[in-house]
């Protein structure tokens, strides 16, 4: 199968996507994994398996159907939480990109603030990166689910969780796992990405200085 | 409307002064700006509203009035934040350029000195990085503004403070939001804005040791 | 002696992970060192001694027999840590690359940890990175070695340890001195390796916040 | 007056070390200054004063004599802390580059451990870095000066301090200023800082998790 030229200039924004995440720390021992809504219906671009995100190419992105099988004219087995990137597109035709980091801030904080199920971030004016939000004079949720590796299971859990919401959702962290996070486009899911991962930066620094569990 | 040389040279700046921020962490998910006087009168060279820093390009560069006004052969609508720029400008004759950035540091020590209103940092050699200062032996105020969405205001604001001031006034914090920082030209802005977030970033590391709020 | 295809080749991968430690600030002031097993019986690809990891070169490795003696060809004295380097091939034919760093995290926990012996790690998706785990749901041990300048006889130390275990093994601490990862091959070690310090930056990050001695 | 083929390839390698230590964040806001000695009697290569180190070139790089003169062909001044590196080379004719860092943790510490009038490091696997040293076992001292605008009189002052020592010495820490660190070239200047930088961090890491002063 030939790839057409979106697809080709999707696979290039993928790859870049993965490298520039390594070298920011966010993609360690080849975890983590990277998807786009393709403009064929229900057909989804995600990188391969097991691939070092520090060499990520285009030929490391693979084009999936919505059950998650790999297309003919391509070679490879998808990442294993193509699940979930696919739930998360079925949930909302506005989905167009999913990215997934698996930083040290995310991880520990992650796990810190499971029992409250949440994490709430507050008056900063950072929030104004996340789609609608005009003003710092908000509050945004990230909520918190238990890692599992039945993909389709958590994806489930996360619809359910996510159709009973009436605030945007644009992300989620998973414990000791990481972070989620999508937007209408790969441009808008890296912002929120980055968006989360500056908010969880600045939580993990606080909670240094202060010795205790504290929200922004 | 052709770029002058001059234009071509400074957007060319602006673009790698944004794409190292970003490098550094100090330009998070399409936040920050930047910007310089023009020869011509009452003009001024700003990056575009949201853009993401880490690959802004000298196209993202626009020509503004002194109304913030995108000017004829330039498209698209200049940083929310170009009125405080222009407050600037139009404040003092020398101040030549405008750097913001958006550090974990001055995010977190703006929020944390915001009580006091402003952050002093003494008998440090990098202090001889702030123009006219030629010892260490000296004390320098780093003023902080609560954040707020109507730059207009803001920059009202910014201008009654540094217009009280005798010492020589090279930046402030945003509680919140982060710090600006502004010089002759861009060489100094940026020189200025590299030891303000050096002196955050230690008194931020020093806080951690010392489980307190602490003045360098 | 002309360099087979084979050895040019991971001359090149050596060198690139090399250069890729340095710039994490893994390989500090010439320390580390980086080998794989060559298709030659006894023979090992291995980093030269003393060698500033920012600019190593594939003239940087050598070709060393089971005695760690450079081969024909070659010049110059290969890593002084040669051979645990050895001791590593020798202990199990499933070892194929070698990497060792000496991270500011590795050399500070292996030091608080020595007198417990080893670091117990559970329960994080970061574990799936070892070879053969396939849930975050496990514990892993990563041991922790007195430092040594008698190489030999911290290589036999090592293996009688290693020969002990029912458990697969990955890597070891070595007190003040830092880290070593192994694998089937190069890319795995990498993977082993970015493991174990992301794993190691949990810990030591939790420390901070928490102010005590803690397992993840 | 026609470069040198030495002088050539010694003010690329001193202006690619600046950038080199830019990246690192050692060198912010034109802060740190570079030289080795050149063949010539009494002649040095030394990095421009005022230099922004991330875009540092082979041009800022001047001769001087042994005043610390620009000599004919070279134009603009030389580093102010250039007094120091003089003092240095006279010293000792062994010294043939001395490198100058500007560091969070050089600042931080060197203002936190002052009262003690130096920093001891023992038991650890990079102190084999410095010249010499062959085993773990053993201690280092970094001794601390008090600031000073005054170059003349801090090289004055150094140099009385090292000719009391008997213990090799490869580098110093001036007061909320930063590091200095010397060696037989360039490359074992570099080596020696990457050490102290390297001790320097852990120190401070090891400071945040235990909340007090500590020595490793």
């Amino acid at each position: 199968m030939t790839r057409t030229p979106f697809f080709i200039q999707t696979a290039q924004e993928l790859a870049q996507t993965a490298q520039a995440s390594y070298q920011r720390g966010w993609s360690p021992a080849t975890s983590t994994n990277f998807s786009t809504r393709l403009p064929e219906a229900n057909r989804f671009a995600i990188s391969r398996s097991g691939i070092d995100k520090s060499i990520c190419q285009p030929s490391d992105i693979l084009q999936v159907d919505e059950r998650g099988v790999t297309q003919p004219g391509f070679e490879g087995r998808p990442s294993a939480e193509t699940p979930l990137h696919i739930a998360l597109y079925r949930y909302s035709a506005h989905i167009g990109a999913v990215v997934h980091t698996h930083s040290i801030a995310s991880t520990l904080l992650s796990l810190e603030w499971a029992p409250q199920g949440k994490i709430t971030f507050s008056n900063l004016e950072i929030l104004k990166g996340f789609q609608g939000t005009t003003t710092h004079e908000t509050s945004h949720d990230l909520p918190i689910f238990p890692n599992s590796q039945d993909m389709e299971a958590l994806g489930k859990e996360v619809i359910t969780y996510l159709e009973q919401q009436t605030a945007p959702q644009f992300g989620l962290l998973i414990e000791g796992h990481g972070l989620y996070a999508w937007g209408a486009d790969l441009a808008e899911a890296k912002r929120h990405c980055e968006a989360y991962e500056f908010l969880l930066s600045c939580l993990l620094v606080k909670g240094q200085r202060e010795g205790a569990r504290l929200s922004l």
